[in-house]
This record gives C-alpha cells, structure tokens and sequence, in this order.
C-alpha cells in the first residue's frame, strides 16, 4: 500500500511541488550533479573519460542507504559526505577518488536545488497562465453584469464584475513579468569548492563551472555560497503570487457571504453541524495560505545574515522555509484555479 | 520496508513530537473525543447508555478510508464532515444518529489537539527539566574554568564558565514557570456546538461539555471557537523556549571557533571538502530553528483575527503553523541535549 | 508653536503611551536611575552619603545637551558614556567619580525602560479594564437582541448580540490574568556590572541591586543581559491584546456592512469622493494594528539570540521594536474604546 | 531652537529618508499632486484654465491647519477629506468646486507616496553605488592580503581579503539591476477615482491619468488601488539589500573579534565601564537593521490582503510598515558607507 499523503496536504499543500522537494527528487537531482561534474572535469582534463563514464554509471545505478543518509545529515548538517561516500562505493574502485573532485556540500546542494527550482518554475508560470485564462474566460462570460464595488467595507458605487475582475488580472500579469526578469539571477550554477573560490583545479575551476552549469541547463554565475539574494528574490515573488491569491480569495469570501450574494460557487464545503451551509472553503484556504507565506518571506529574509563564508544556521533556516514557500504557492494557484473554474458572478442590482 | 523520514527531520525535526502531529494520532484523538462525548451525552440522559456504548465500541474498532477522509478535507476544509460519515457507518447502525450530536467540527477537531497538545507539554516540559539538570551537571563540573566576557562582540572581562552557564540556565527556569501558569488556560475542553452557545441539548450543553473535559482529563472552559488566544500563548512559549535555546547555540557557535577555543564539542560534524574541520552542527541548528520558530510565532499571532463566530481562514492558518513550532521547539531540546551532552567547557586565560 | 506629532500617529498612535518612550521619559528614568543607584551605594558604605547626595542633586538640575547625547548614541551605540560624561559634570567635581560605579550602560538603559514599562503596564491594564466594562455595559443594554452567527463567512443559526459580545469579553479576562502572572518577570531591576556578575563591588552587588530594585519600585533579580524572555514575553502578551481587539475589529467591519447591518456605529469616517459613506474607520485600524503587532512580535522573538554576554545587535533591534508594540497595543485600545462606546448592536431577524 | 530628533534616530536612522515620509513632504507631494490634477483636467476639458491656475495658486500658497488634519485622520481614517476642504478654501471660491475633480482619498495619497519614492530609490541608488566604488577601492587596496576563510563558524582554508570583498560586491550589484527592472512597476501614477474605474469625467479618465503622470514624471499605469503588488516587490528590494548589508556588518563583527582580528575598525564604539573596548557599533546595528527590515517585509506581505475595491485594514497596514522600510534601508546604507569608509583588511596568516 502507498503511504498516504497527511491530510492537511490534501487539502492546502500541492502533490506536484512536493513531489520536486523530496528526499527523492533531491537525491537525483544530486546524482544528475555529480554525474554532469565530472562529465565538466573529464572536459577540463582534470579526470580521465574512463573516470567520468564510472562515475555516471555508479550515478545510474545508484541505490541509497536512506538509514545512513539520515544519521549523516543528523551529524555533519549535510547529507552530503555521507552521500559522497555512499556514491563513491558504487562508483568502480578505480575511478572513485575522481568522484566529487574540488565540490563542496553546497555546491552540489544548491545546484540540486536549483535545478528542482527550474522546475517549479515552470509548473508555477504554467498554472499562472492558466489562471490569468481563466479570468479573462469568466470575464467575457460575465463581465458585463453590473456589480458593487466596496471600499473600508462599505458600499460605494455601482461598477461591473468585469471591473472587479480586471483588479484580479493585472497583478498577474505583472507577476508573469517579474518572473521573466529574475529567472537569470535564480536558475544559476552553483560551483565554488571548498571556500568558494573555484580554486584547486589547475586553475580549470571557471571552466568546470561553465560544463557543469551548461549540462544541467543552468545559467552560469560566480559563486552565491554566502549570498543568497536570488532565492530569496525568488521567494518574495512567490509571496507576492500567493498574496494576490489571497486577495481574490478574500474578495471571494465576502462576495460569498449571504447577504452580498455577489457569486455562486460550485463545490463549496460542507458542515458537520449544519446541513444548510455551503462554505466557500477555497476561497479562505487562499486567505490562509497568503499570510502563511508572508510570514515565512519575512523568515527567508532573516536567512540572508549569512556568517562567513557559510552558515550553517542561515542555510538550515532556508531548507526549513524556501521548500514550504514553492508548495504553498503551488497549492494557492492550483486551488484558485479549482475555485474559478467552479464560479460564476452574480448579478448585484 | 517503514516509509523513512525525510532527511531534514533527521537534522532539524523530532519524532516523538511529529508523533502526536500525525493524522493518525489526531485520528485516534478524535475517536476518544467522539467517544468521550457520547458517554457525557450518555450520562446527562441525552442519548441512551447502548448508544453510547455502540459509539465506543465503533471508535474502538474504527479503520479509516484515508482516501476519502483527504477528499472530504480538501471539498469541505475540514475532516469531520467525511470522518462522521464513516464513523457512523461504523457503528450499529440503531445508534448511528446519535454520533456527534451537538457537536460541531470545531469541537473535536480542537480538542483533539489540547488532547495531543497535553502529551506535547509533558514531552517538553521533561526535556527542559532534564536539560537544566546537564547544565547544573556541566556548572559543577566545569563551573570554575576561567573564561573571557565578550560583550558587543569584544573581549570585556575575565569571569567562569560559571558565570556563564548561569546565563544559560536562568531563563530555561522562568519558561518552567511559565509553562505551570498558563497550563489552565491551554489544556481546555473545546466545547460549544454549531455556534459556539451550547445550545441545542435540551439545556444541557454545560453538562456535556464538563463530561468531556473529566473524561480526556481537560479543564472545563467556556467555548472558545475563535478565540484562539490559549493557544497563541503556548506558541509564544514555544518561540521563548527555542530563542533561548537559539542563544546557547550561539553562543556555543562562536566559542566554538578555532580562534576562541573556549569549548570543545564531542560529534562535530565533518565536511565533504576539509577533512580537518568539526563544525558545530547543533549549535547552529539551534539558531536556525530559534529563527524559525521565531517567524512562525509572528505568523500564528496573525491567526488572532478570527472573522465572525468561526474564520476557515484563520484556523486554516494555526493548523499550517502550530504543529510546526511544537516540532521546532522539541527538536531544539532534543538537540540541545546531545549538545550539551558532549560539550566540556575549555579553561581560557 | 509646539512641534505637531505625526498625523500617522493622530490615526494609529498613542499619546500617553509615546510619551513614555521619548527620549525625555527616557532621560528622566536614567537619571532616577542613577540617583537611586548612587543612594543603594551609600547605603552599601560603597560611597559616601556625601557623594550619593551631590549625585541626586546633579540628576535633579540635570540639562542634557542633545546634540551630544545624539552624536554620543550613533557613535557608541548606545547613549550613556556620553550621558555619563554630561552627569559628572553636571555633579560637583570632588563627587563626579562616583557617578555609575560599578555600573555598565546596560544596567542603566534596561532598568530606566523596565521603569517605564511599570507604568506602561498600568496604562494598558486600567485600559483593558475600561473596555471590559464597556462590553459588559453593551451587554446589559443590547445582549438580547437577535443576532445571526457566521461561521466561514456564511450565515449560521441564530443567537443573540450578547453571545457574540461573550466571544470578545473572555479572552479580554484571560489577558487580564496573564498580564498579573507575567509581572514579576517583567518589572525586574537590571543591575549586572560590565559583565553581568555584579563584581567589582567590593562583594556588595547583591546589596547594590536590592536597593537600587527596591528605590526604584522593581522587583529584584539576577541579571538578564542576555536574557530577553521577560521583555519578550511582555511583547507576546501586547500582541495577544491587540490580536483580540483586531477580532473584533473584524467583527465590527462585517457586521457594520450595509448589506448585514448588525451594529449601527457613531462617528464612522467620511470620504473624500463619496457623501453617502460611513466608513468603519476605528475597526479597521483595529485590524492594522492587530496585524502589525503580530508581525513585531515575530520580529521580536529574533532578537532572543544574543550573542555572548551583551550582542549590540540584538539589543538594537529589540529598541526598534519593543516600543512601537507597547504603543500599538496602547492604540489599540484607546481605538476599542472609542469604537465601542460609540456601539449599538442592532437586531437582525 | 530646532527640535532635536530622536537619539534611536541618530543611531539606526536617516534623516535624508526620514524627510521624505515627513508630513511636510507628504503634504507637499499631495499639493503637487492636486495641482497637477488640475492642469491634467484642464488639458482635458473639464475645467476651465483659469480654474487650474486658482488651485495652482492655491497650493502654491497652502497653509496647512496641521491640528485640523490631525482631527480629520483620526476621524476620516485618510487626511484628504480634510485636505481637501482646507484647501478649497484656499482657492478663489469660483473655482473651489474643480479642486479634487473626480478623485478619490487614495489617488492623492497614493501619487504622493509614489513621488516620494521615486526621490528615496535615487537616494537609495546614489548610496548603493558609492558602497560599490567603496568596496572596490578597499580591494585595490588590502584585497591581496592574506586571509582565512570560515565555514560554518570554523576555520576552512586561506583565501584573500579580496576573495571575501567579492563575496560582498556580487550581491551589491544584483540589486542595482533588479532596482532598475521594478522601476517601472513602481513609479507608476495613481489614478481611479471613486472605485477605481477612472469613470465619470466625461470619458476623460485614461487622458486625465497620463497627463497626471506626465506632469509628475511618473509612468502611466492602470489602477492599482487594491492591487500592491509594486510597493511589496518595493520592500521586498529593500529587504535585500538591508539583507546583504547585514550580512557584510555580521562578517566584519565576526572579523572584529579580538581573537580573529581580520579588520581594524576606525571609530568603534566606547564602553561605559570598559575603557579598553572598541566596539564594531556600525556592524552589529547593520546587523540589527537586517532583521528588523525582514520583519517588515513579512508583515508588509500581509498587506497585499486587500478586501475589495479598497481595504481600510491593510492600507493602513502598509502606512506602518512601508516608511521604515525605506528609512531602515537607507540608514543602512548610510552605516555600511561610514562602517567600511572607516575599515581596513588585516593581514591574516
């Protein structure tokens, strides 16, 4: 039987964004890193082909011991020389020392990362362009019914659900934009050894920078070990996604309520207590996930205040945050677009 | 083969604590609460003893469709609605009607967590008394060692290890204090039916509600549906307890360094690049979950501002955050354990 | 002409509480500080009562030259050498080295805020008070008027407007307990000496820091240089207050919207583009505030992680916070007051 | 004689910033902006010219009564109502009635917030590029020196000074390209009137909001009443580079210590009661500011939450928070520039 997923996952979290934070996708996402490393140092001439070609089939094949990458990051803060360990068993006797040649914990960790970023990005930029679709559907559909536009919580003056809805679509339209803008400052290589200067590989440290980053699909940067401003840029848009989406569901909530009836809803929820209702859940989880990630933007930031050359506990502080901001807004748009697609604007005369 | 636990838990989260969080323990705590209720329901003549004693026999051998109870969380925002379905379907069915009668969602969900919030207390509180226990072992043991003051990040003045254990010690005492006093106002009964008024039991809504609180051993308390301020409190405790923590970290963290000398650490963790170095893993992650928990408390505090007689919003919000903290809190004592446990304090002169 | 205050805090501020923590309140506070340390001194024949009286003397004709103090500040970080240096030549020269003996800046600065916050604590607490009256006045008057109840921002059953204002009375008690409870960790002296040992006193610290607590009101205790819980704890205790009243804030602004029409209010705000509209401005502020404070309170747990003995940036970032939430809380109530003394509840059928 | 600010202000201020949010430069902007509005609604047609000269001579002229606009905040919850009256009666009374044509409180208040913000991102940027040419100047100068590098709180490998400037510049200029693609998301007019439609005069609303913006030197856009996504990204900007700064002021605080001794500092600050001590003053308050600005960003997230066409509740939020935003940024930078003016890399080997 498959382990179920926690229940308060079902119903604010998001299958396909956890899926690219697993232990799973991160661990072969580093296995992708290592392999495409020494791919990059077999091209700088610093392991031979046969090593590379070792070192990739040791990748292919390789089984986790999950027990001891778990009591390895529990005692060094990484999972990774642990991991390196485990790989380099796997990789032909031979070729093992080539394996991991001038990284360091970060470099593969934030590069795994990144690359699963990539990914979220797409999947995020997907559903918002679906979302911005289906506004602009429910717009000619019913964008000319008049409506009642409110301002400090009172009634003003009459307008039309195509005027309220054009409210919803501009901010998205600028997130799409935004997006474009910081991708080339987010989806980057992250390659510095040790202390972060690229040193100790017969002076070939920005060449196997560039194949590694160019294998991955990545863009090419200096070392961010100790900065780590393009995540959390990143995060912040995804604060600003999710808190438009909080926005539309609040507007939602209040158009809802009985009295106002400013929208009918398919699929509300129902209670336990009282069969009558029909609660537009959707509607408050945006609410709820909104300030759940404005909070969590303003604890990424605190992460900034790296000490050193690395920090452990800004780094650790991150892997605690960044992963539930990506799900939270992943679950915010795939809610929005569940609770748009099943609403229709009402006539307020 | 057990599902493994994420690699981050085992660096930063705690097991017993994620326990008591688990769909299965809320599940197991709200059979006893619909359990518990029915026999308060039983004994103020509400519903008859084979009623209630049908109910508990169908909590006892309830097996939950999983399946349906994450569909029923995700249409109605919460598991109740589904979870009495099924619970119902579980018991004789001449009985049936009588599950949860006057209850509403909010009831169980609620009190299924002071249940589990109790054991949390008590799994906390025992940590911290066997924590200040290490640091009055630590003090007797190396109380007297020379050390130097730093203050604003400068050497200042000669005084003991001591001294300074001391400064550890005395807030960890003010939180067990704390702790006892608002134990009260935590570890309450939710009771209040659709509305929160106890109406609806033929008047007897008082009664039920003192029953349920003397079986799952709960103060009696007036409802407090969205009044969430016991809870905020605890939470608020919590971010005491693991910024204290935070600071012995830190200051563990920079004793630590090479240059300072004024600590040794037993189990450094090792790096995948410099085979010289023992970081100072637990010191570090003691900061980053001080700086965690320090976040989510700003952002529980926003889930204060409950709309009306019940915010899905607002409850939605405390359920993404408190079990988070309660974790961050145990895994900082659990860590600040092994960390202490292996740490000797270094004379410097 | 006197200088105006913001209009910001026309809106959103206090002016009782503001004027506790100015920089005349708190000058005022150090120099009572140092005048009741000088006496403690001679009482512990550490001093002469000579000098302990040309010390009160100097504190009580004391003429602060701004501009240094300003310049002093941003140059040491913190005000009192330059405030130090003005004291000693404000007292005769033959007493003048017996200003601040054996005291460090921090002694100074913490027990002249924990002064204030004595009266602070006041304030707010006669306050609270005065709003718990009110609900119990709108109680008797209104109480029994229908009511609707909304749970998930849909309508419910019915109850009355005393039920609702029995969601909003109990917690406002609860903070009226723990504000009692939390006291005698609050109003505490600070007295700890350059390293927080309270050395260097010819072994007459602890009479020292008894007398200066018991001149000054405070309670006494160990030094807590590093050891922010109790002004955290204050802080988290602000922003359950005003969370609170950002409930019912909420509350009022649903229930004021023209299409509910459940509380008629005095004094609403008017519009610069709309005659017709009486905004509920003193319940959204209520909000703002509620959310603010929540978001220091956040802010203010990061400052627990005090490095060392003393961490200058810690310190700091607790003076930026602290009495913006002591004032918001302050506002918060003063707004409640107004907002609900100018309350009706109206009946809904 | 002037008065004096506070001394908080002198330390972890700016007054270049803070006169910026002042109400003298609010005042100022809104009047500017009324005026413009006027000759904007000339062009227009929809009053007469002699009808904007009367309102640009009248705001030319403007005197305001602060105690009357104090009154009319607090009451109104927005200054303009009132404003708006003083003012027309400062027009010739032939032409009060075109004063305010069409607009809304948020238009004014808004347009001037923008106009002051364009004013704070030159000085923002002025100061970000003279850090920049700074840090490039001290590695001319010292970036040869030997250096250590430290991961997690240890000792890693040698590096140079220069290796670590690096690590502070790339961030630097990161921001300066992101500051320059928000900008135009930003800077953009306010104009919606009542409800945001731009409706009701005569079919001029588009014309009338570029001629606003043309007059001001600002950037068209559509309305964004409810929409502020541009002022969250803002803040998020400011974040990050209070951010980068924090970090650059906790690595030279680190650097400081006694027993690394990596920079010397010029003008560190003095101790009370420890005649020997230089503090890192500068370091440990950029630390300071750091997490103060990323508590604000979080909470300012929560005010993109907007309830409708317009939320009293999370306007007001953003009132709180955004200005000391701004001001901590720039007092930041203004450190950083004196910090790192006054600091020299020393040789580590």
């Amino acid at each position: 039987m498959q382990p179920r997923r926690p229940l308060l996952s079902a119903l604010a979290g998001d299958d396909e964004m956890e899926a690219l934070f697993s232990d799973d996708a991160d661990l072969s996402a580093m296995l992708r890193t290592e392999s495409a490393l020494a791919a990059a140092e077999a091209e700088a001439g610093l392991i031979s082909p046969a090593a590379a070609a070792a070192i990739a089939a040791g990748c292919e094949a390789f089984a986790p011991d999950w027990e001891r990458l778990a009591a390895g990051i529990a005692r060094d803060g990484v999972v990774i020389p642990e991991f390196v360990r485990q790989l380099r068993a796997a990789v032909d006797a031979e070729h093992a020392g080539a394996v991991h040649l001038g990284a360091t914990s970060q470099d593969i960790i934030d590069t795994s990362l990144v690359c699963r970023l990539k990914q979220a990005v797409e999947l995020l930029d997907g559903r918002l362009a679906r979302l911005t679709d289906l506004l602009w559907q429910l717009r000619a559909v019913d964008g000319a019914l008049p409506a009642m536009a409110h301002t400090r919580m009172q009634q003003a003056l009459p307008f039309t659900a195509g005027d309220r809805i054009d409210t919803w679509l501009r901010p998205l339209r600028r997130h799409h934009d935004r997006l474009a803008e910081l991708l080339s400052r987010l989806v980057v290589v992250q390659f510095g050894g040790p202390i972060g200067t690229r040193d100790g590989l017969s002076g070939q440290g920005e060449a196997v920078a560039a194949g590694l980053a160019a294998r991955l699909g990545l863009e090419p940067a200096p070392c961010w070990h100790s900065a780590r401003d393009g995540l959390v840029e990143f995060a912040a848009w995804l604060a600003l996604v999710s808190g438009t989406l909080g926005k539309i569901g609040q507007d939602i909530a209040l158009l809802a309520q009985n009295e106002v009836a400013g929208v009918s809803l398919a699929g509300g929820g129902s209670s336990s207590a009282m069969q009558h209702k029909v609660n537009p859940v959707g509607a408050e989880v945006l609410v709820a996930l909104a300030r759940f990630n404005a909070g969590l933007a303003g604890t990424l930031q605190q992460a900034m205040v790296h000490e050193n050359e690395r920090s452990g506990a800004a780094w650790t502080l991150e892997w605690l945050v960044l992963p539930q901001m990506a799900v939270t807004t992943a679950a915010a748009l795939r809610i929005a677009l569940s609770l748009l697609g099943g609403l229709r604007m009402k006539s307020v005369v």
